[in-house]
């Protein structure tokens, strides 16, 4: 067996997220089916964690282990040919088979994008969350400031998460604002079910003045998902690159 | 009767371009159907121009007279609820009666986008003419610089084009390029039916050394359209700007 390493782009507007789920289109089934044309039999891949129902990624990871032994570049255009429009292989590359998308991680980096205007943006419209009104960005870096560093983030994360532990590591988390769009980019060591995005909608809250940096604070402190902010909407959440040592 | 201009926003990758025609979604439609729902009576809009399948805008102008005196917002934000995602009123002003969305217009702005690379890219796959070759950006600014003044472009122009003149101004040419997305902005006073397409499709050439500098002076004095370029997807170009005195 020869293990590849994909790193993927996908626009998640049209998918049920990564995994492979019965009855909806995913990503993950949309590249096992290309690799089961290409190779002629049926293959695993294995990546990094999952994406929800609507989320992007410019550099999503999985790995496989493929039964022929090809020049890593025939998996890009080969794969490429066979994909549909909102998915591509933007790299193959052969790794040591001691790689594991997930398990060899040691980092992600995700951008949360929000289009901040009274008018919606029909260009930006599935990449976005639309809010309205102004937003005090003053304040949310304040916020962001606080969830630097390791903590317990159990108040940030789905009810269904399944994760053992809640302690994690934000190793930076900063806010740019280009004209009407305001970009969150967190970087970390790993990330619970929804963080990014209750992590999001929990500085929103601060910029529309409806939550003190107090309240941020007592966050991390007493892990009340129910006192936290909204989940973010999906389509604003992009998967920006997995880091590997 | 109250005239009222309109800017508008759309991602026309769903729609089969501007101008009403039966059994097909367009932007007009969509627009007139929710004035009418608005309005509570049909109402004609006149656009500054119409625009190809698959072309978008940051800001198409178009008029209407409308038999109701709102505030001007009121369109803006009451359209804005009734239209479908793809399409938006960036702002509606009150206007005088001698104002004409097409024959009051001095200028244009649009946007060609090429994303240049081996791989496409699913995030941009929409908005932009994938071309996975080098392109010699320094040939095709010296090409695009032969092209600006007042010229006759009769070799840049659709075969069903039916305007009567073809000398038209271009004010500005401009190729940037930043990282994998290369983007030609064309300021003039006015298009022919094609002409932006096949210009970027013609310097295209030009970067990719299958046509010489000579041969695009020639295009500008022999108006031969089979001698030019190829018409460059509707999917890369934007019409960013309408232009009045």
């Amino acid at each position: 067996m020869f293990r590849i390493k994909l790193t993927i782009e996908f626009d998640g507007a049209d998918f049920c997220g990564w995994q492979i789920q019965d009855g909806v289109r995913t990503v993950q089934q949309e590249i096992e089916s290309a690799l089961e044309r290409q190779l002629g039999a049926p293959v695993r891949i294995h990546s990094s964690g999952r994406t929800d129902s609507g989320v992007h990624a410019r550099g999503m990871v999985a790995h496989l282990d493929s039964p022929r032994d090809l020049p890593s570049k025939a998996y890009r255009d080969g794969l490429n040919r066979l994909l549909p429009h909102d998915v591509a292989i933007l790299s193959a590359e052969s790794v040591n088979d001691d790689f594991h998308a997930r398990y060899s991680s040691t980092g992600k980096w995700y951008r949360y994008s929000i289009w901040n205007h009274p008018v919606r943006s029909p260009l930006q419209d599935r990449r976005v969350w639309h809010l309205k009104g102004q937003l005090d960005l003053e304040s949310m870096r304040q916020a962001a400031a606080l969830l630097v560093g390791t903590h317990d983030f159990a108040a940030f994360r789905a009810a269904s998460c399944e994760a053992k532990t809640t302690v994690r590591e934000i190793f930076d988390l900063d806010l740019t604002r280009q004209d009407r769009l305001l970009q969150i980019d967190i970087r970390g060591s790993g990330f619970l079910q929804n963080m990014v995005r209750i992590i999001a909608g929990t500085l929103v809250e601060v910029g529309q003045e409806k939550r003190s940096l107090d309240n941020v604070s007592e966050l991390l402190v007493n892990g009340d998902r129910n006192a936290a902010g909204v989940t973010a909407p999906g389509a604003g959440l992009c998967l920006m690159e997995v880091c590997y040592r």
